[in-house]
């Protein structure tokens, strides 16, 4: 039935071998990571909860322990994948509104800079743009954890719009210059981008609002 | 072997009737609308000539007579579905560099808010996120038919650049509007989201650029 090291019956049935597998520390991550893996290769639709358990080498009842469903575990994943995102609406808040522009900018070109950050994050992306459960999901965690936040830090009447305008902006170059690779933003200096990319952000935040507007 | 009417062997073997079937005016165009349902149901990896085939009820030999590989297909098929943005560059040229913004904008916004016109797009951009091969041909055939167009009506040295831009900003707020359904961008009035992007676009188009470049 699974490929559980010791294969077998369900966790339930087992309390000393579940205790004893929960109580390793690394578990609970291998499942993400494995989930992670699933989601990007297999989209949500396809993955299984059963193949998660077999690339993270448990019982597949382990995994619905830890988690739950299979809209658990990927909000789980989405959560870990976006965990350097998370807490940086914080630290943008300390420096005042003024630069919040040039550090969302310098921020989210990072995350995509880096493969380690990278591929977690388009896995996730990809997943959402397939499946609506997924795209559900994604839209709670980003408006909760980093709309929201962001907005909070903006104290304008319009600010929702505001920060989703302005991570439109940077949403979009990353999809332009990592996904579709087009040139020449793909090959473009990140300072370059920063430079033009600030002002743009920085002016949605708290730049004059349109005529007629809010 | 196949579910063509009439069924059977290749068209190569079977002249009259391969010349009577593609004299019909419409079997080009099914080939293409069944080629676009199943790129957006299965993307690129798992789309096959055979289901494409199948979906426009012809056999797989006319596909290939009419397109050549599964890469020429979905080249045709993304020609089609952009069809209605290619023409775009042209019309915008009409009122001048500085009208650009706005009327980019306006277009980018049409072609989404519109199902006819937004499903096909976000079939060919879902496989291109999740293929390589698709991600190149949707490259090249962005590069020449909208954004190399564009840059040459801003007649700047960093114009492709600006352009590339401009479209992220479009792109981005398409995904998060469309796509992901973030509120309250997902339900604002288009015409408070042409106020607030197209100085935005225009600025990228044709604003100053940053300090020390260019």
């Amino acid at each position: 039935m699974t490929d559980a090291p010791g294969g077998g019956r369900r966790g339930r049935g087992r309390p000393a071998t579940a205790e004893r597998v929960e109580g390793r520390p690394g578990t609970r991550d291998r499942i993400l990571t494995s989930a992670r893996a699933e989601f990007a290769a297999r989209g949500y639709d396809k993955a299984s909860i059963r193949a998660i358990a077999r690339g993270a080498e448990v019982d597949p009842a382990l995994v619905h322990h830890y988690f739950g469903s299979k809209e658990q575990v990927f909000e789980a994943a989405l959560e870990t994948a976006f965990a350097p995102v998370i807490g940086a609406p914080d630290q943008f808040a300390a420096e005042g509104a003024a630069h919040v522009g040039e550090q969302m900018t310098r921020f989210v070109l990072g995350v995509w800079e880096n493969p380690a950050t990278r591929e977690p994050v388009l896995a996730v992306v990809r997943s959402a743009m397939n499946n609506e459960t997924a795209a559900r999901i994604f839209r709670q965690m980003i408006t909760r954890h980093l709309l929201a936040r962001l907005a909070r830090e903006v104290r304008l009447p319009d600010a929702d719009v505001r920060v989703q305008l302005a991570v439109a902006q940077l949403v979009g170059t990353a999809m332009l210059r990592y996904v579709i690779k087009v040139e020449p933003l793909a090959s473009a200096d990140p300072e370059e981008l920063v430079a033009r990319l600030a002002p743009v952000v920085q002016h949605h935040l708290t730049g004059d609002a349109p005529p007629g507007d809010g």
